[in-house]
C-alpha cells in the first residue's frame, strides 16, 4: 500500500534529518562556543554523524519507497500536494547523494580540504600559480561530479552543480537575467560616480563600545520579529544562521568598535535568515515541506531585511532614536539623513564582501561568467587572473593590483563551490521583486517602519513565503507570490530610486 | 586471534562513546544555551542518540568479543594492564546494560519521568501522601532492576543498584565507615554549638554585582589550573561539569548578588571536576582507561578544591587580595579571618544542599539508612516521613516542620537514584584521605596556596589520580595512592582541626 510506503519514507527521512539537526548544533557550537582544544574530537564527532546521516539518506530502502510512491498516480496527481512535494524533494536529494560513487565523494572531500589550505597560502602570498594546480584538480573532480549528476539537452555541466544550491537554476536563465542587469547597473554606477553631489560620510568616523553594541543589536532583531524564546544571537568570526527547528534558531554577528553599522547590518541579515527558519511550519519539521526552498530564496530574506529595510530612510527615522537611546552622546550628533546616506554609499572597489548594494552584483557576474567557462572548458585555469582582471576593468572600471585582491579573494572555488555565487544575486533579485509586491499589497509598509513596526512585513513573509517550505520550486514560488517570473527590473527600480537622488544623478 | 577481538571491541566501544560525547554536548547546550522553544525537538534528538548509543553498547557482538578477550589468559594476566582494565570495565557496563529487559527499562524511564513530576507537585504542596504511590512504584521497579543485576552472598538489593554509581561499593562497607563517622560528627557538632566563641558573620552582608562576579570567578578556576583553551565556564540553574574529551570540558556555576561565596564555591567545585576531566589521558579517550573511575572519586576532586582548598586559611591569605582587586571598596573592609570564619560556619539545619562541611555528611547518612531499608523492604514507604524526622532529631538535633523541608527535599528517589547519595560522602572521605596524603608528600602545599600557586596540588592529582582513568577500582586507587583503605579518620581530623578553634571548642 502506497500510504504505508509514504509513511515509511517520511519516517526514514525524519530519522536522517533529526540526526542532521544534531550535527548542525555541534557545528554551531564549534563556531561559537567550543574551546580551541576541542577541534580534533569535534571533527571525529562530525565525521561520525556525517556517516550515519549519509547511510540513512542513501539507504536502498529509500530508493524503493520513492519508486513505490512515484508509481502511485493518486499520490502524485497534484504536484503541490504534501505527499507529491515531499516525494519530489526527497527524490532530488536521494539522487544527488546516490549518484556520486563513494571514491569520488572521498576524493572531493580530501582534495577540497587540501585545496582550501593551499588557497589560503596562495592568497597570503598573492600568488595564483600556487593555487592553479589545485583549481585544476578541483575542476577535474567537479566536472566528473557534474557528469555523474548529468544534465539535460540545452543544459551544461555548470547546471548540474548549481542544481544542488538552487533547484531549477540554469546558466542560460541566469544569463538572461544577468546580462540586462549588468548593462543597467554599469550605467547606474557610472552616473552615480559622476553625479552632482556626494552622500554624507559622517557615520564613517563613529566608534562605539562593543559591550553597548552587543546589548543593542538584539533589540533590532527583536523589533524585526525574531523570537528570542525560539532563538539566540552570539558573536562569531563569520556571521551565520543555523536552524535545526523553528523552535531553536541560532544567529550570529560580529563586532568591532569602528564597525557598528556592519554589526547591525550583519544582525539584520542573519535575523532575516532566522525569521525564515522560525517561520517554517514546525509540524513539517524534518521533511521538505518544513525546510527552506533554496539558497537564493533564503538569501532573499536576509538581503530584504539588511538592504530593503535596513538601508531605507523610514527605518532610520525610527532606528536613529533607538541608537541614541543606547549610545547617548556618541551618536546624538548624527542626523537621519547622514546615517541614511552613509548606509547608501556606492564605490566600485576590489572586494566582494565589502561591496555596496549596487556594485555587489557586478562582482557576482564576474564570478558567474568565469566559473561557467571554467566548468565548460572554455576557459583554462591558467587564464583565470587575466580574465578576472579584464572583467573588473570592464564591469567595475577598476584595475586589480594583485591576485590576493583579485581572483584569489574568495574561498568558494577552493572549496569546490562551483555554481554557488549566483545565489547571492538571485537573493537580491528575489528580495527586490518580493519587496515591491509587499509594498503593493501594503501601501503603508514604509509608514510602519517609521514607527518601528515590522510586524506587517514579517507576517506577509510568513504567510506568502515561509509557510510553504519546499512545496514549490523557488521559481514557482516567486511567480506564485509576485505573479511574475524572476526579472531584473524590481532591483533596478529600487537601486535607481534609492541611489540617484543621493548622488544628484 | 584475541588481539583482533580486543581491537574490534575497543573500536566498537569508541564508536559508542563518541556518539555519547555528542549527546553530552547537546545536554550541556540544553542547560546553558538552548532557548525554551527548543525543548521538544531537543528531547527527540536526545532520545534518538540514546537509542543509537544503547544499540552499540549492548550489541551482541560486544558480548562475543568480551568473552573471547576474557578467555585469553595472557590478555588478562595482569589485571591492571591496559587490556585487562578495559575489558573488565566494558564487561561491567555491558552486563548492566544488557541485564535489564527492554520493557523494564522503558517502564523505569516512563515511571521516573512521571514520578519526578509528581514529586515536584508533592514538594510544592508539602504533602508526602501525593508522592507515596510514586515512591512505591519506583521501589517496586528498582527492586526488580536490582534482581536483574543480581547480588552476591552477604550482599543486598541496594548493593546491586549502588554498583552503577560506585563500582565495588557495598552497603555493609559503607555502614562500617559511616557508623563511627556519625558518632564523631555528632560529638563535634554538639561541641561546636556549645563552644566559647562564634565565627564572624561579616561576609553574610556582602552584595556584589553579578557582572563583576562573572568576570572574577574564571580567574580562580584558571589559578587552580583549569585550562580555558580546553574548556569554558557558563552560568546555569544547577552547576555541573560536562566533559566529552580532555580537550573540551565545560563547567557551569550560578550567580546571585548576595551569594558571591556560593558562586565561588560552585566554581571551585565544578573546576575540581573539570581538572579531573582535563587530566584524563587523551590517548585513551573513549575507553575506560580514559574515563573517570567513579562518582565518589569524581566528587572527591570537586570537594577537595571546594572545601580543602577553598575553605582553608592559606587560600584566603592569597584570594582576599584578588577579591579586593576585582571588587574594590565593596570588599576592602573584610579581613582574612572574617572570610575564613564565614566560610567555616556550622549550623545543623534542614536542607542538605545548603549544609556546611560538618553537618553535610549527617544529611547523607539519614538518606543512606532510609534508602537501604526501603530497598530491602525493612521500611515501608508509608513510614518514610516519620523515620526521616526521627533521624533528623537524633542525628542533627532539629525538628522537621514539614515534608517539603523533610523527606521531599531531594529529587533523587523520584528519579530512581537509589544508591547514589553515599557517593557524596564518599567524595568527602576520599578528598580528606587524598589531601592528607598530598600534605604529607608536599609539606609546603599550604605555603603554595598562600602564593596563589596551586600547580603542585594539580600536578599531584594529575599524576596520582587523573592519569589512571579507570585502570583501578575506586577502592584500589585510594589504597594505591594513600597506602590505606578508605577510613573516616582523615575527614574527622580535618574537621576537628579546622572547626574547633573557630568555635572555641
Amino acid at each position: 500500500m502506497t500510504t504505508d510506503a509514504y509513511d515509511e519514507l517520511i519516517k526514514r527521512w525524519k530519522d536522517a534529518t533529526l540526526l542532521a539537526s544534531s550535527a548542525s548544533l555541534l557545528s554551531w557550537d564549534q563556531q561559537t562556543m567550543m574551546p580551541p582544544g576541542g577541534i580534533e574530537h569535534r571533527s571525529r564527532q562530525m565525521a561520525q554523524l556525517a556517516g550515519l546521516i549519509h547511510e540513512r539518506v542513501t539507504h536502498p530502502r529509500v530508493g524503493e519507497l520513492l519508486a513505490e510512491c512515484e508509481s502511485d498516480s493518486e499520490l502524485t496527481a497534484d504536484p503541490h500536494s504534501d505527499a507529491a512535494a515531499n516525494v519530489r524533494e526527497i527524490r532530488r536529494e536521494y539522487d544527488r547523494d546516490t549518484k556520486l560513487p563513494a571514491e569520488l565523494v572521498e576524493e572531493m572531500a580530501q582534495t577540497t580540504s587540501l585545496a582550501e589550505h593551499e588557497w589560503a597560502e596562495a592568497r597570503a602570498k598573492s600568488d595564483f600559480s600556487l593555487f592553479r594546480p589545485w583549481l585544476e584538480k578541483n575542476l577535474e573532480l567537479f566536472r566528473r561530479a557534474a557528469e555523474c549528476y548529468g544534465w539535460g539537452p540545452d543544459e551544461e555541466p555548470w547546471d548540474a552543480l548549481a542544481e544542488g544550491y538552487e533547484p531549477g537554476m540554469r546558466a542560460r536563465s541566469v544569463e538572461a537575467v544577468f546580462t540586462p542587469l549588468r548593462d543597467d547597473l554599469q550605467d547606474l554606477v557610472s552616473d552615480l560616480m559622476s553625479g552632482s553631489r556626494k552622500p554624507s560620510t559622517a557615520i564613517a568616523a563613529l566608534s562605539l563600545p562593543i559591550d553597548a553594541q552587543t546589548a543593542f543589536v538584539p533589540k533590532i532583531a527583536e523589533a524585526m520579529g525574531f523570537d528570542f524564546s525560539r532563538g539566540r544571537i552570539d558573536p562569531s568570526v563569520h556571521p551565520f544562521c543555523s536552524g535545526s527547528h523553528p523552535g531553536d534558531v541560532r544567529i550570529t554577528t560580529r563586532y568591532a568598535e569602528d564597525k557598528f553599522f556592519d554589526a547591525l547590518g550583519s544582525t539584520m541579515h542573519e535575523a532575516g535568515h532566522g525569521l525564515y527558519e522560525q517561520g517554517l511550519p514546525p509540524e513539517n519539521n524534518g521533511t521538505p515541506l518544513g525546510s527552506a526552498v533554496s539558497l537564493g530564496m533564503h538569501e532573499s530574506q536576509s538581503r530584504m531585511w539588511e538592504n530593503f529595510v535596513g538601508r531605507s530612510r523610514p527605518f532610520w527615522q525610527w532606528c536613529l532614536a533607538e541608537v541614541n537611546k543606547a549610545f547617548g552622546d556618541a551618536t546624538s550628533h548624527l542626523t537621519v539623513d547622514e546615517v541614511y546616506e552613509g548606509m547608501n554609499t556606492v564605490r566600485p572597489d576590489l572586494i566582494r564582501v565589502e561591496a555596496d548594494e549596487a556594485t555587489y552584483n557586478l562582482h557576482i557576474m564576474v564570478r558567474f561568467e568565469l566559473e561557467r567557462a571554467l566548468m565548460s572548458g572554455d576557459l583554462d585555469a591558467a587564464d583565470l587572473p587575466h580574465e578576472w582582471n579584464r572583467r573588473y576593468k570592464e564591469y567595475l572600471g577598476i584595475d586589480v593590483p594583485d591576485d590576493a585582491r583579485g581572483c584569489l579573494q574568495d574561498v568558494h572555488w577552493s572549496a569546490g563551490l562551483f555554481g554557488y555565487f549566483p545565489t547571492y544575486t538571485l537573493g537580491n533579485l528575489y528580495a527586490a521583486q518580493l519587496f515591491e509586491k509587499a509594498l503593493e499589497d501594503m501601501p503603508d509598509l514604509y509608514a510602519s517602519f517609521e514607527r518601528g513596526d515590522f510586524s506587517p512585513l514579517k507576517a506577509w513573509l510568513n504567510t506568502n513565503l515561509h509557510a510553504h517550505g519546499s512545496r514549490y520550486l523557488p521559481a514557482e514560488l516567486c511567480e506564485r507570490i509576485t505573479g511574475k517570473p524572476l526579472e531584473p527590473e524590481p532591483l533596478l527600480r529600487h537601486l535607481n530610486t534609492q541611489l540617484r537622488p543621493l548622488y544628484g544623478a
